[in-house]
């Protein structure tokens, strides 16, 4: 029987609260030019390092081990849903990642800016990556396509060369063939559908290229399009019909509301500072049972190497922590959605930490909450997708298995 | 490939001695009152201490993460069977846990007396929750029915309102809905196939139903029977198809017992006492490769929140242990089949310390049998279905994998 069809036979409710606090990327690996200390080690924690002498510790694994996974995945891992078989469309996840409010029923399509000859032939695939000011302004003239045969066309502008096509409208089906070719040399591709029930979407967006061909065609170098990730929200379960949680995010970047909203939880005001983050908590504790808390900034230092201001993050989150603790959650998790290790400048496949604090944690001999106390902590090494059973669990909102 | 499947191809046999023991709900958590410590860390085993520094030691998962076991697929687990894939019905362990020796196609329902009002309707699903002697004395009264149309019909009563009735005779199908509607205000429902093969079983259980109607009738409060969880013994290979094992149990209690019956074991005497479960074993030795030995105090004392008789239970068992060391076993496992952490006063997710002895074991830094050093053991952590696997493997009774 799979993981989702047991949870769900077993999940009740109760008065319980719920924080789960995501340092994304905060997991590392030794620095050398930092005495061979993690970020996590380096840094300045009493308040963690207490917490971790009355908490269980641990090691999740977000998708296998080996595996490094993008933004998405990582999430909706530590969410429990798992990355192997819940797919976000790169359309959906890019669309949400821009702040737009996906509907139901909406299609959403990555777009490059591509350049064209003149016998309408790819020269380049990414418009020789014009700046994003120029993309900007180039899906502003796009907007002027408002809807086509009923349907709304809502265009985002993303980095670079790249923006989003929403199409909302009934009846309209994503599966539908890219249209980016992949390869300079050939003509952009048709939308072409992948079943018959998406024929009429395939056909919209025919349309749509054509007239945004037209307000585009002499914009040289920026005179093509290509559509990719043709995609819509995955029917999945959100918290409330999976684990009967009122669930809200704290999160201020764009992709995490994202992937929030799908999940079904509601997106609480995320100021800059962590301390206003946790005051947000603070303040809706009484309105909600889990709380997702996202803080970006130890992910942006990992991925730009920069060790000290991921290790000044860290210490930000320790010094907050009261704040948090004023009205004591009865499970908290602390922990990243992956790795991103500065040496690195990148997200990484390595095992992230987790400490996990409740009144039937049990409590393991981790002294300190970093990497190489985690290895020996009582969670052991688990796949990312278990950390909310393990937290329903923690909070008695689970029946017992079998009798 | 399935487990399973990899294990059927390597499984051997040669003369080697399996003994688990298992110190039924022996994983716990730190206990306030008690130092913080678990009742593993607060007994006194000189004996399993000596054991463990010569051992390799880990944490096995029952189920998955966050899952707490009922005693059938925690017991299942540790006898390599994957408890999300091997089901037993609930008629079927109601039936073993009450003693009653299932044959193969039996099919066994777990019953309720209800209270019906004039019209037939349901008032209350359990009868007032009648007390265990009022059942009893039904149930004797129910017993008239010795058969029906050749098929047998055996009452065994249960706690309180419950009581389990077995159909044995040939032919027979579980696949019946219950009869139990789940709501008052409602009448019984009549047994029904859920697929044609088990119609002639329906039916002979709705004749059941209506001669019990005419001997209970008039018994208010207890004038009414529903059944649920209609079952046969699950087809699963014993141990002795599965492994090659000659298999025998050391349980007293009617549940344990009667999962080692279903999975082939003999039932040999096993009297109160800790030294008297051992010494079953000395005397039964030479007759069995495979001995599992249920200890139920450790559960039973989690269960009900008592520290310090889980300790004594704990302490009773080391200090046995030598007379179980008389003839030491190939490979001897001590663990649970679950946790029941005294401060929950249940069944817990919580991963089981298991010690390994063999003289292939390997030895790890272990220096105690207990649930945190257990952590950081050889063995790390491990879903219990693989432990069958890592016994037979310390047997030497299994070949390599591919060449």
């Amino acid at each position: 029987m799979e993981m989702e069809k047991v949870l769900e036979g077993l999940v009740k409710e109760n008065n319980s609260k719920i924080v789960m606090v995501v340092m994304d990327g905060v997991g590392d690996i030794h620095n050398p030019e930092f005495d061979n200390k993690t970020p996590l080690e380096y840094a300045s924690t009493p308040n963690m390092d207490a917490l971790a002498k009355e908490s269980v510790c641990g090691r999740h694994i977000p998708v296998m081990p080996g595996i490094t996974p993008g933004s998405g995945p990582g999430h909706l891992g530590i969410f429990g849903y798992d990355p192997l078989n819940v797919i976000i469309g790169r359309g959906v996840l890019e669309a949400v990642g821009l702040g737009v409010e996906l509907k139901h029923n909406d299609v959403a399509a990555r777009a490059n800016f591509a350049t064209l000859d003149d016998g309408g032939l790819i020269t380049d695939r990414r418009a020789g990556r014009i700046p994003t000011e120029k993309t900007t302004e180039l899906c502003k003239a796009l907007s002027e396509i408002k809807e086509i045969d009923g349907v709304r066309i809502i265009i985002e502008p993303g980095k670079g060369h790249r923006f989003v096509v929403i199409f909302r409208g009934d009846n309209l089906n994503p599966a539908v063939y890219d249209t980016d070719p992949q390869h300079e040399g050939l003509a952009p591709l048709k939308a072409r559908e992948q079943k018959k029930e998406a024929a009429y979407t395939a056909g919209i967006i025919n349309k749509f290229l054509e007239k945004a061909g037209e307000l585009i065609g002499d914009k040289q170098p920026a005179n093509g399009i290509l559509l990719r990730g043709i995609s819509a929200r995955p029917k999945i379960p959100g918290f409330k019909e999976r684990y009967k949680l009122e669930a809200a995010a704290i999160a201020s970047y764009p992709m995490y509301r994202g992937i929030a909203d799908l999940l079904g939880m509601t997106l609480l005001p995320a100021p800059d500072s962590i301390d206003g983050l946790f005051n947000t908590y603070i303040e809706f504790h009484n309105k909600y049972d889990f709380f997702f808390i996202h803080v970006k900034g130890t992910d942006q230092a990992g991925e730009d190497g920069e060790f000290l201001t991921k290790v000044s993050v860290i210490e930000k989150v320790d010094r907050a922590l009261p704040i948090l603790m004023g009205k004591r959650p009865n499970v908290l998790a602390i922990t990243g959605d992956h790795s991103s290790p500065c040496p690195m400048h990148s997200h990484s496949w390595h095992p992230v930490p987790i400490l996990l604090n409740s009144q039937f944690c049990g409590i393991d001999n981790t002294m300190r909450f970093t990497e190489n106390q985690c290895n020996t902590g009582g969670l052991g090494f688990f796949e990312s997708k278990h950390l909310m059973t393990l937290l329903l669990a923690n909070a008695l909102r689970l029946d017992k298995y079998g009798a």
